[in-house]
């Protein structure tokens, strides 16, 4: 069996390897036309902002460590140039010396990737205009500031990789001013989870520009300009492009390879394509959602991996199956760490489910030995009660919880599953009930109608619409006095029982507190009183306020 | 309805406030023996080193906050004595005046915890012998420490309270001697991931004396000498007491509840006992295994505090039900986080699984971001594929792994299922193959016979047996010299091919490096060159030698 795998980062070096694990006796050739193979792109930020001293770090194994260890051959600065399905021949060329070659194969793997987007603006070539994906890049922005000790950079899209270089500039003493066209940072979250991250990242001191598109990039041989439909003029020592990516499927459609709606290949979960014989696998290949089984793009070295062993499997005739992703993703920013798993309030409302949200805020642990708190937006469906995603920010302990979430949504958790999880306690790790536990009770709760939430967005929507909606300060006096919900009436819980009689029962009512455990007490009060309509603020008042800026 | 609640920490106090969020008319009375209510027993070792200042901080509440907020009477140094459950009446006592009175009630609540189980030893009585228990304990401790300034101490029992008291005073500078009637450290971990956390105590400076049991405290007023059954004698300036806790089942059984084996309360699913209108939650009930449905007792904060609230919805008329437990424990030892999810090997065994068991050693995250390796011991049903447990140590990202076990656990996953869980990758965080989906792809392609594991513990079995085992190390020379697996045979992994004509291609064999990955090459090697009967040994050479005090 002659195997011919075109890319040799995560995804197709995994495919050579399984397939050897499986068959001593194929075949294996992997060509690539850049310079470095199974490197960690997702290091590059930590080693532009010298966190990673020495490039090596990323590109741990070589051409000859892959040769010896698994009898692949792998030649880089060779790029595939044109691939005869019929014949089965690929015809190589040589970038070093110019020469082109054939090679044939029986079974062919595109792990071509993806390539970082340019934006089609003025400047855009200029050699202080760097992109964030490979060693090369990678190499070259960390030369350019050792060599010019810029003091100002300019970062276009706000996405992780612009966030992770946003703090790895400031981290080195360079001002950072970052750019984005939609009207919010992180796009893939949704914007009352976004604002938090932009309110930590104007707080480190970056300046932050959502809502604006980039037309031009200005200066003689280095831009010095940077140049927003606006009007806004940014002065800036060198420009990191970082609005996403595109996957690299010139040779697919060559070869009749289908492309999906997404733009990138289509696969089925046994990493095949339309033409027989032909896989294709990392971040050249479309994904699905373990959700809804809708195709998705989300290109991930750790899925790229994993699309490697499944397609290595496969080829070797194993009983293999991709089964999807929940898009989950995280990335620290100062000192926030920012996770998702699953989908968003906006993903799900798109994709047709009645959703209940909450705005859980909880220590990681207890605050007596350090615990701090975190930011936990759970979206669940009313319809069965499944737990659909979240989003978490917070200072520590994200990286767990958000695992825990991915791992119960793809057994098909309910949020009120959530509850009975026995996690592990101990004061240094968690609280007693930990956040995972209190946000699936708090959502059941919410589903089963038992103790009802709204969001500050959905409240906004409603008094917007001239609804009239009777709103409960339950803090205290001075509480209140500091900042509270627009048109609140300040009734300390231990009132609440009296001073019911002042409000309508069958009218809608929102009580809430800091965050939003009083607001629950108070609400079970009223209900218990008769009161039939009644909500607690998700989050309380502190997320209303962090909300506030979005109505 | 007149609520009588006995006990008044985690679980009687989860017990009130949920029939109070339920119904606002009912009568609840809480009576605790105690002086504290409400109180964080697990921060009493973190209390007692000094990372916690206050011992406020482990009482955040009391009964004029409950009073206030969940208008709860709870009453403190009120033992009840007698209860008569024919006219449901209870006597109570105040310890303080020495008076009794009478209660009635509707429904009674049994959460009166547990007691620290003191030894019938000579000496037990002395004033600087502590048990770690209570609010009263913490104090009676550090205010010892503090008066004394002593400069050894002896730890009765390690169990996880014995080795976090054993960190907390040895932080405090004062030497610690920890001893234990098994021949291990922690019971409930295997033997071969409780002889990790051994070496890392007596690294730090713990005498660790396993295998021994304390026969006298002698001394005069106060104890100076511990006297082992050895004949052994350790001289100390104060000993602390942790050999475990009995559940306080005496009332319970003045009125016909069910004690089950564990020597717990005995209650279904809904936290009833026998006995109808009785309830028990806490440390004093039973809990059952996730994993096999036995009946067991694990008594801990998070545990109660569902149980309570479980009790609490079932009380006033909702659905619920306590769905067990997993036995999930974590603590900290030093620079080690130990932890565990679902049944050991020992546990699995005892419970008539066929067992598949993978040590897995792996970083957290990347080394080039402070990754630092952690040990996995995996434990899978051959028969059904399901994951059964998993224990880790190692110094950092523990706890996040064994709460993803634990959830996958919960939801029946088979060991195959974790390498497709889309967890959260990053650098700071993670590797892009998490240990969690290294662990059950190891675990699976084990049970599936592609790549068959052998332990040190049954490797050494085998060959103590008078079994004929070709035992290959695949390393380098250099590694090979400084320590190996004895017995075997030193081929480097590129000279396998070759030199694999001088092994018996039918008779078992063992391949090795120094973690596993090179050891699982070799072994695809020699199954694709027609071995039939090749093992992988689990965690390598590094494993090996940790294990080895053990055979």
């Amino acid at each position: 069996m002659k195997l011919l795998i075109i890319g040799s980062v995560a995804a197709g070096t995994s495919v050579g390897a399984k397939v050897r694990r499986n068959d001593e006796d194929a075949v294996i050739t992997i060509y690539d036309r850049d310079y470095d193979i199974s490197y960690s792109g997702c290091g590059i930020p930590y080693f532009v902002g010298g966190e990673i001293a020495d490039i090596d770090e990323l590109t741990p194994r070589d051409a000859k460590w892959f040769k010896k260890r698994h009898n692949i051959d792998i030649h880089t600065r060779h790029e595939v140039v044109k691939v005869d399905h019929d014949s089965k021949t690929a015809t190589i060329k040589n970038l070093e010396t110019g020469e082109t070659f054939e090679d044939d194969y029986d079974t062919l793997v595109l792990a071509t990737g993806a390539s970082s987007f340019v934006p089609p603006i003025p400047g855009v070539d200029a050699d202080n205009v760097f992109s964030v994906r490979n060693i090369r890049n990678a190499d070259a922005i960390r030369s350019h500031i050792e060599a010019t000790d810029p003091k100002k950079a300019v970062i276009i899209g706000a996405g992780f990789i612009g966030l992770e270089m946003a703090e790895q500039l400031t981290y080195r003493g360079i001002d950072v001013t970052l750019i984005e066209r939609l009207p919010q940072v992180m796009p893939p979250l949704d914007s009352d989870m976004a604002c938090r991250v932009e309110e930590h990242l104007e707080a480190k001191g970056v300046d932050v520009l959502t809502g604006e598109t980039v037309v031009a990039l200005e200066g003689e041989e280095m831009v010095k300009e940077v140049v927003l439909e606006s009007g806004k003029r940014i002065m800036t020592d060198f420009v990191i492009l970082s609005v996403g990516v595109k996957p690299n499927v010139e040779l697919a459609k060559q070869i009749g390879v289908e492309v999906g709606k997404t733009g990138a290949i289509a696969v089925n979960e046994r990493m095949q394509t339309n033409v027989p014989d032909v896989y294709a696998v990392g971040d050249v290949a479309e994904s699905f959602s373990v959700i809804t089984g809708e195709a998705i793009y989300r290109p991930l070295g750790s899925t790229a991996n994993k699309m490697g062993r499944i397609a290595g499997q496969v080829i070797t005739g194993e009983d293999a199956a991709h089964r999807g992703v929940l898009g989950t993703g995280i990335f620290k920013a100062f000192d926030l760490t920012v996770a998702q798993t699953g989908l968003t309030e906006r993903d799900a409302i798109e994709a047709g489910f009645d959703v209940e949200v909450l705005h859980n805020i909880k220590p990681d642990r207890p605050e007596y030995l350090g615990g701090k708190e975190m930011v936990i937006k759970g979206i669940a469906d009313r319809a069965t009660g499944r737990f659909l995603g979240a989003q978490i920010v917070g200072p520590q302990g994200v990286d767990k919880r958000i695992d825990v979430f991915a791992t119960a949504i793809t057994f098909g958790a309910k949020a009120g599953d959530l509850f009975h999880l026995d996690l592990a306690y101990a004061p240094p790790f968690a609280t007693t009930k930990d956040p995972v536990l209190y946000t699936g009770m708090a959502l059941d709760n919410a589903i089963k109608k038992r103790a009802r939430l709204i969001t500050p967005q959905q409240l906004a929507k409603r008094i917007a619409a001239g609804e009239k909606i009777q709103v409960i300060d339950t803090r205290s006096k001075a509480q209140f006095e500091k900042s509270c919900v627009d048109g609140a009436v300040h009734i300390p819980l231990g009132e609440l029982r009296e001073r019911s009689k002042d409000f309508d029962p069958a009218s809608p009512t929102v009580v809430y507190c800091n965050k939003g455990v009083t607001g629950n007490a108070a609400q079970n009060v009223l209900r218990n009183l008769g009161f039939t309509d009644v909500y607690n603020l998700s989050g309380g008042n502190k997320n209303y306020q962090t909300s506030k800026r979005l109505f």
